[in-house]
């Protein structure tokens, strides 16, 4: 069922245009989706004309003139940038033509571009970037991975909730369990402000919340959402990055340093690509805004075609089963409730 | 150079007494070091008939009638459990009748012994704990990993002073380099909190301080010490033993899945073995609390012999090397200079 075209941030990403174009020319001709690359046109044109793209019935180009760079504030996108690619992206989701936006670029900026073009959803007070992390069972949501540094209590919970809907949608089930990341189960462990947030999700009907889980629970596959703070997630997410490189790194020294080592690794090579792909953010990859009225997915910096490819397949999919909706019916009956 | 005897609480821990009594019957063989098993005595005594330790010249035992369990709250070794294995094995630290206490037993009552036995080290705000996490190149002393859930801006500047002295010594470089864990390295990264830390570590001419660092920056090596509040450093430190043991069931499930890959997984081994090694936290374990005055080092909970072992090692040497005392002497030397 073809929910409309994906609007690409064809500028976007240590790697654009030309990695954004070839993802794009991927998910038209791998998954049939019809993407818009948003950007300079010269470029993009240039790139499909490299890239020998003839069939360009899926493919179209929405020219904008202007660059956000990563080193940009993301009030840029407000104030400055108006005809930015990611703000001309998020606009035309906005105006109904496209059913998302996909970008590598400047997070902030991508952030700042869809709140400011899909509002935050009734009853919502902050926008949160979710993000599946792999672990042995399947995954487990976390959220906020870095939209939000300082947070306040209801913040958190609101997370919970909206993470709660999202987790049943992409990990299908139907009550995901939340936990609140501290560092101990017990309701006593955790810092001032998680102490605090711990009583009022528990105080919150709406959620399976099983309380405190620590680091390590995340990747156990015992909970499908963990709740934290963005400067806590964002560590979390960089540090689980960092210890899958440097695990994978020392093994391949190891593995090259013998003959038995290599032979070994020619034999093992089915099992190492099997564990790249379950870890690799290219495939797990691709982080989704909640909390607004449209769908944002943001992708890795470094991001190559596969991962764009994949992020514009997952834009498609999360329009198809109406994510956006759910969370935002879902928040609104919430704040319904606590008016009366 | 004998330093003098290392203190072990043989009742704290998973698997206490028995890897206990075992871990000091291997630092004792393997390393010559004289250990004073603290804890009920004959328990303790039954486990070395148990495992057939004569030689008893290097081991002795020094009975405690009480027991910390894992539930009890830190002030326990204060207000009730006086008598306790790790009270009575930290005051024979202070009484000079050993070098440095070992303990796998609840980590807050050891922090509390410690605190109460040794006292702070002149100048020094808060106790914290650091612990080496592996790298490609090495390892990263990372603190505070618990000590410490709600930090004010000079503890994690302190923090930075102390982590600078002691990767000084156990990474062997005159001036290592200093990170303030946050979520991106520009000097407008991080939260609210973080971003005063920032500032006032700039301040401080003693460390050679490279700004904001990220998670992923833990791994690659680049810098010696990163420097965070408790809450965080114990979720990395939890994540990364998360992610570590993740991608290594990832991996077995995926050799054991074929033929060529059992095949690859038996010629492989070697490197398996070496990187187990590498990320095995009985190895590279045993974090020290910084900032006593006294050789305080604290294993997991989950040790078994080998880590008490080289964790007694680790006491042995840090009491050799003279840790405590450096601390002191730079945290006093701050704290005058602050004064004039």
């Amino acid at each position: 069922m073809a929910v409309g075209p994906i609007a690409l941030d064809a500028m976007g990403g240590d790697f654009a245009p030309r990695e954004m174009v070839k993802g794009a020319i991927m998910a038209a001709s791998d998954f049939g989706i019809e993407v818009i690359l948003v950007g300079q046109e010269s470029k993009i044109e240039s790139q499909l004309d490299e890239l020998g793209w003839s069939g360009r019935d899926r493919i179209s180009i929405c020219h904008a003139p202007q660059v956000v760079e990563m080193s940009d504030a993301p009030s840029v996108v407000i104030r400055g940038k108006r005809q930015s690619s990611i703000r001309i992206a998020s606009h035309l989701v906005r105006s109904g033509e496209a059913a998302g936006v996909v970008s590598a670029g400047n997070t902030g900026a991508a952030m700042a571009a869809a709140r400011s073009e899909f509002r935050l959803a009734k009853g919502v007070q902050r926008a949160a970037i979710a993000q599946a992390l792999p672990n042995r069972k399947g995954g487990t949501v976390v959220l906020d991975i870095g939209a939000n540094v300082d947070c306040k209590m209801q913040h958190l919970v609101q997370f919970g909730v909206m993470g709660s809907v999202y987790a049943s949608i992409v990990l299908k089930k139907p009550k995901p369990k939340v936990g609140l990341l501290s560092i101990g189960s017990e309701d006593t462990k955790g810092n001032d402000f998680t102490r605090r947030v711990l009583s009022a999700m528990r105080e919150q009907p709406d959620i399976d919340f099983v309380g405190n889980i620590e680091g390590r629970d995340v990747f156990k596959g015992d909970v499908d959402v963990a709740v934290c703070d963005g400067f806590v997630g964002n560590i979390v997410l960089k540090i689980t990055e960092g210890v899958a490189e440097t695990v994978m790194g020392i093994l391949r020294d190891a593995l090259s340093s013998s003959i038995r080592g290599r032979a070994g690794a020619a034999l093992a090579r089915p099992a190492f690509a099997k564990l790249r792909k379950r870890m690799d953010s290219a495939e797990y990859g691709g982080a989704i805004l909640l909390g607004v009225n449209g769908v944002c997915i943001i992708c890795h910096g470094a991001s190559g075609a596969k991962a764009v490819s994949n992020a514009i397949k997952r834009a498609s999919d999360f329009a198809t089963s109406r994510i956006v909706e759910q969370i935002a019916e879902k928040m609104d009956a919430d704040s319904d409730k606590e008016k009366r």
